[in-house]
């Protein structure tokens, strides 16, 4: 896509710290780490998020996912990392061009700020249903 | 796994609210939700997490999960969604069976409180090299 950021660093118009690239996907570090070594796994092809993706795409993605994520780990010394991506602005979504985080963690990084409610009585029934009926 | 509990909740052992399932995956209810309709996205076989699963069931995965996402969203009126695993402790995993988290989010939620930082001059290229050689 023409005004695409992530499709001008596919095609080279743009640097960056590319870490791994075949025939369908590229990695390259975030500028903006949550760790050192905070790297992004895209599609070559354009897909504006997860939700409008092509299997195909996702597929490849996963496939090599895990190996990338070792070799952050390997390389920097992490046990661990989160593999992630945010469909939509109202969950973060900056560049509209599918990106999957993949954010090393050590153990002195503390866990993550996620607050975690509950459900009242019967509300958690309720809702699966609703999920169920979208699912038929 | 005998003492895994999401294995159980697949074997019907331990209630859940399922709102998916397939031959090889299921979805159901986190019963801790950042949001209502957090659902648990899991493959049927056992893997511990990311790192130690099967390319097939991280396919399997991800051909799924934008379905039982947009559902989600429809039946809850959610705009937009996280999709994310955390591979190892130092993560925040704490049930030892890989999962997905698909956490809807809507506008009003405001962005997660991710600390982003940045790279000295020099050091992104040094990151950036460590990691490629891992992968060569």
């Amino acid at each position: 896509m023409v005004d695409c950021l992530f499709c001008k660093i596919i095609k080279k118009e743009i640097p960056a710290q590319i870490v791994y690239e075949d025939e369908s996907v590229m990695a390259f570090l975030d500028i903006k780490p949550v760790n050192p070594g905070h790297t992004l796994l895209i599609p070559k092809e354009h897909f504006a998020d997860m939700d409008s993706a092509s299997g195909e795409s996702l597929r490849n993605i996963v496939s090599v996912a895990p190996k990338i994520a070792r070799a952050i780990m390997q390389a920097l010394g992490y046990e661990a990392y989160i593999f992630s991506t945010n469909n939509g602005e109202a969950a973060g979504q900056e560049v509209k061009h599918l990106h999957f985080h993949i954010i090393p963690r050590a153990k002195k990084d503390g866990h993550l700020p996620f607050a975690q409610g509950t459900y009242k009585e019967g509300e958690m029934e309720e809702i699966a249903e609703k999920i169920q009926k979208q699912l038929k």
